[in-house]
């Protein structure tokens, strides 16, 4: 028997993010198809209607749906986040407190801290506290408006940790609520125990460890950290060559240390995203804006580090580049789950407007991950995501910085979050 | 009949801040008075014990105690917020988009925006709905672990409508359950009517608001705005100069848009605490240090107008001043409640660490309000207020930005915030 459908009516503003079958660039990135006095109508995990309150309420379906009021609330789509390291057995708040006196980022790397730091601690960790972890942040990831998040591996570095931490992933994916999308990032950095044979890693990456991940099936794409200190762009192209030849789809971290060329080869590979992009130039900046991936920019990496090298966001938008935005929630750089935050940071820093970071961090970051398809706006017949707002305007998002203003979160259909306790069936 | 004491026992860390008498400086500024498994004992509003759970168990009162325990908390005093413009009719959330799109704060503020346009709907609007936005704002406050706060006028800018807002503060400190300070900050800026005869306007503060606020016990002190756009340094000498007399303590926005000399008029006038400081040079850095003046930093203003010109924290904390830090909530510059986020910003951004920024917004604040005798530790005697964190460690309160994972906030005994329903008695 078909579940009860579910209408949410008289929302204050009703962003529906409407008719994005590609990814949006310029003008179009801003345009939110708001609706005053807003309803969406929904019937299991999926949309059945949305609309002005008055059309939707004529749907078939509306008379016996369970009826809930919204007129305080700015609903919109649940926020995808194409890119956290969700993943990690502890904060790095030593390594913060050592930044702050004064240590750079790398030369935490160099002491033995930084990712290595992560990756020690988690061969280590057992399963059982990994997954408890991750569930305390997704469970705060439900609470801040999100969804549907990207998670990588890459805190492994061998190929049992790294089976490892994407079988995890593949459980908590199917323990619900929230749906993730995992990516393999065995070349992250090199492991310790490959420091001197760096190239014996590259053989292990391409001959092992991306042949089982696909075999297994436990990730859609495939990552490289391409920068200085990590892999270099010769590397990053047998890497991705290879999980290419795997099946697999294709990200890249680029360019946020140093301009290493990783832009324009993610635009070569076609890969479905490049992220990071602090340090491009204007020829990158149109070889991305002709191209068919998605610039995905992470403020919070900038603010945390306390740098004020922020990715051009205005000029890859002024140039038609697509872009996202994402939290790249990890211990080091970027310690935050709040899409809320990264819109306030986009907005404030990058000079976005609010309607441009909205669209970046739902109808685009679903491009990000291949799922435009279901995810990223509320349209008839696709997934029942949504989240809302107790606000009076949806530029009050990220105007209002720093606290968590999300009352009400909806995945396929199910109320996982509701501060109010008001929609309870 | 007294109330049963309240016991919340083994603290995963309990940041207890004592020994502070006067404002704490260099140094002392990051002891935070630690106790691993540590516990405080509660009897009505106040503070009966502090220390290892095993010390504070055998006070003669614990045993009738309702016990809780949180294995899982870090607990330190609640937050004291010194500086806030809580009573505002309206978001300004227009304007953030007008500033993104390259648009100045003075720009702005020329065009009939900024301060005025709020002093436009505030005069026009009536006391519940004024009411009934502050008490929203002071939830959210108490959610995110703040107990006292500042609250000034200075949206009414004549004698009718800044009495109208003190009185609205007083009703809200009355009811409950956040403690309010209350700041008359009549000159705010030069009101439209007043424009050009701004003489005229400061006889009338000097001469009429300042006595009638005083004489109604509205406010215990008097603030001015004084930078470029606002008042000068003269005007603001007049005003605190009257305001002393009429037996007011004082307080000081200086040196944010423009370096006026205000700093050093907070000095001389032995102004309890000056605020902002983002322009001062070396020669008020020792100034300040060699005063008994707190210097409150809002960064948060700094960050929501997109620009990088933090308040010399540092240099400031090595010379040997007293720095407290305040959320600066307005809906201009500043519309943030969160005290985490302001600590975030102050160790990312202007390098404090967060032991000096958690005693900055905690035993600093209640100095900046002259309220250190009852809050800002957790001492035997002070006032029951606390706030507790689901964190490791107390270095991730401002490394997990742009987040709220405050769990817990007490307020004179009483749970106002309890995220987990752990603490019911």
């Amino acid at each position: 028997m078909p579940t009860r459908p579910f209408l949410i009516a008289h929302c204050r503003q009703l962003l529906t993010l409407r008719g994005s079958r590609r990814p949006r660039r310029r003008r179009q990135l801003a345009a939110l198809g708001l609706i005053r006095d807003g309803a969406v109508l929904m019937q299991g995990d999926r949309i059945v209607a949305v609309g002005t309150t008055r059309a939707v309420e004529r749907h078939p379906l509306a008379r016996r749906a369970n009826k809930f009021t919204a007129r305080d609330l700015i609903v919109l789509p649940g926020f995808v986040d194409s890119h956290t390291h969700l993943l990690f057995p502890a904060s790095r708040a030593d390594e913060y407190e050592q930044r702050i006196a004064g240590l750079g980022y790398e030369q935490i790397a160099r002491r033995g801290g930084g990712i290595l730091s992560t990756v020690r601690k988690l061969r280590r960790a057992d399963n059982q506290s990994l997954q408890q972890q991750a569930r305390r942040w997704l469970g705060e990831f439900a609470t801040h408006g999100t969804t549907t998040l990207e998670a990588k591996s890459g805190y492994g570095l061998s190929l049992g940790s790294e089976l490892k931490m994407l079988e995890i992933l593949r459980r908590l994916h199917r323990e619900g609520p929230l749906e993730l999308v995992a990516t393999f990032l065995g070349a992250h950095v090199v492991p310790p125990e490959y420091k001197r044979k760096p190239d014996a890693y590259l053989d292990l990456l391409i001959r092992r460890m991306i042949p089982a991940v696909a075999a297994r099936g436990l990730a859609e794409f495939c990552d490289v950290f391409c920068d200085r200190g990590a892999f270099m762009l010769t590397q990053a192209r047998l890497v991705l060559t290879a999980a290419r030849v795997c099946g697999m789809e294709l990200r890249l971290h680029a360019e946020q240390l140093a301009r290493t060329g990783g832009a324009r080869l993610a635009v070569q590979l076609h890969a479905t995203s490049v992220d990071h992009l602090e340090r491009i130039n204007r020829a990158d900046i149109r070889a991305l804006a002709a191209s068919d991936t998605i610039c995905t920019l992470l403020p919070g990496a900038v603010f945390h580090l306390g740098k004020s090298s922020y990715a051009p966001a205005r000029a890859l938008i002024e140039a038609g580049a697509a872009v996202a935005l994402a939290t790249d929630f990890n211990p080091g750089t970027s310690p935050t789950v709040s899409m809320p935050m990264i819109l306030s940071l986009a907005c404030t820093q990058m000079r976005m407007t609010p309607a441009e970071a909205i669209a970046a961090a739902t109808i685009n970051g679903a491009h990000a991950l291949r799922r435009a398809d279901l995810l990223g706006s509320l349209e008839a017949g696709k997934q029942a995501d949504l989240c809302a707002f107790e606000l009076s305007d949806y530029r009050e998002i990220p105007y209002y910085f720093g606290v968590n203003l999300c009352r009400l979160t909806i995945k396929r259909g199910q109320v996982i979050h509701d501060a109010s306790k008001r929609f309870q069936i």
